[in-house]
């Protein structure tokens, strides 16, 4: 991070033409945008978003209200416009990416078998980080697969521990019972893994998706390019703590748009020390919260950049009382 | 309210491309709209944000870190363009109306006398009233005013009691030797006239200043126009409250954009039973966190409109499992 940049943006949020602080988070967003990007004043001229599509063995094991086939039927949506993430990218100005990956290919049942083989694993982490444009001033990753709810709260189960049925939540919106097997298949999931699974990325392959490898990948591509990312829900946080777990600062350059309704991602936050910016009862993924979550930075540079300075004004600065 | 306009947006929703309910609180803002626009489709093609400005005679007990001249350079900034409630209506999109509001005759301090008359109150009121545009499709309040915190904790603590304390904030920032200073002025005032009060509007005359009975006018006017309100912060919420205590309902057609740091908001807003669409550590007041919950309004509205159903885009449906 470029800390001269962060620092300018500080500088010139001293002067302007309001109680020093006062628009708190926003005037955090405009530094944060300016140490990651690596310059300032920073931009938000090219956002882009990124959907990652992935199809889930786990899903035989009947853990979704939507049937397999909504994954790539959900892939055309994006690619026609239809869908919440195609409306919500317009709203931004982002361009936006839709990347499948191998939906006919289904990775394996963890039950049964490691999701990935470590070259199906690497190819998905690859094609996330080729997904990101270099000229991008921030990225949404986003994703769709069914059943991946599931996954991700495998993943955490495996990495942080604790009760299983605490990383579960309702994913689309599945009843109780649902809830309580989603629990189970994870708790056997992890227990039949326990002995491969060395780290983040291991976890990754064996309990995840190509969809969250993808993420992971554009997560880590878009700190080569130095463009800030704005991580979206449940999913698109466990992508990013497979990276984490492999080194803490490889999410520096994360903000987190928002907390789902999943009740597993505000305990993955707190163990990430992240704080959303918005909670607004989401639980769609595709990347909807990060992109509203860069609506309010784009919102925030736009008066970081516009705003008169005491001077330029002719307004009094203030003094202790 | 027109519930059929509400239950037209939530119909649609339940078609759209996506888990039911998964849009969450954006789902609860479209229909708001529609319910208190009376119309469906409800529209954001119109939106206004009103900043009200009052002096306040209290600011001579020194309780500000700005001097009372700010209020009047402030409202040049403005007409100017260079404040940050300019930069955020003109992300919006909205119309951004200037109401200065007797600026060289501040409203009494309320330590000596009743802050207005009820002439006076009337005035300000009506001017609110007038302020609002009939074809808005939803309104920002916002206020400058140095010294007002202090008359809105005033009005907190003579309308809803509680350790006088608890209301009172830095504002734009204080030590907490004013703070506590805050405290005994807001208990003193409040003491000497509770005789008078018997109100909201009552209160709102002598303990608070012309731009918060603006606010109330201009909130009372949008009900009256078919406008919903997008309430800002703490100064604005307490401008609600004085309606609120005539007649619960009156409140009916506002959503909260924002929860200030001002600790006296959080408080009123769990009191009229409200919950805030944002929490991002602002405290600047002029109506910024108004129109950033109304950027989320048409984020929403957008994406309504523009996904496609399950029929148009041959996406299978959900079944309960």
């Amino acid at each position: 991070g470029d800390a001269r940049a962060a620092d300018a943006a500080a500088a010139r949020d001293g002067m302007l033409t309001k109680p020093p602080g006062s628009l708190g988070r926003l005037e955090e967003i405009v530094a944060w945008l300016a140490r990651w990007q690596g310059r300032y004043p920073p931009v938000m001229d090219q956002p882009q978003t990124c959907v990652f599509a992935g199809n889930h063995g786990i899903a035989e094991a009947g853990i979704s209200a939507y049937p397999q086939v909504v994954t790539e039927q959900m892939v055309l949506n994006f690619e026609r416009g239809g869908a919440a993430i195609n409306q919500l990218s317009a709203e931004l100005g982002a361009r936006m990416t839709v990347v499948p990956l191998e939906l006919d290919r289904p990775v394996r049942n963890f039950l049964h078998a490691p999701a990935m083989t470590e070259a199906e694993s690497l190819a998905a982490f690859n094609a996330g980080m080729r997904a990101v444009r270099p000229d991008g001033s921030v990225l949404c990753p986003g994703e769709m697969g069914i059943g991946n709810t599931t996954s991700a709260s495998a993943l955490c189960l495996a990495l942080l521990g604790g009760p299983a049925v605490e990383w579960c939540g309702r994913g689309s919106g599945v009843s109780s019972d649902v809830l309580q097997r989603k629990a189970q298949i994870i708790s056997e999931g992890v227990e039949r893994h326990r002995e491969s699974i060395g780290d983040g990325l291991d976890a990754l392959r064996i309990l995840g998706g190509r969809e969250i490898a993808a993420m992971a990948g554009a997560i880590l591509a878009a700190r080569l390019l130095a463009i800030p990312v704005m991580l979206d829900g449940f999913i698109c946080s466990v992508a990013a703590l497979a990276l984490h777990c492999s080194g803490p600062d490889s999410l520096a350059h994360c903000m987190v748009g928002h907390a789902s309704m999943e009740p597993g991602h505000r305990r993955l936050l707190a163990h990430l020390g992240l704080r959303p910016l918005l909670d607004l009862d989401l639980r769609l993924g595709e990347g909807t919260g990060a992109v509203l979550g860069a609506i309010l930075a784009k919102a925030a540079l736009r008066c970081h950049l516009g705003m008169a300075t005491f001077a330029e004004a002719g307004v009094d600065s203030g003094t202790a009382v």
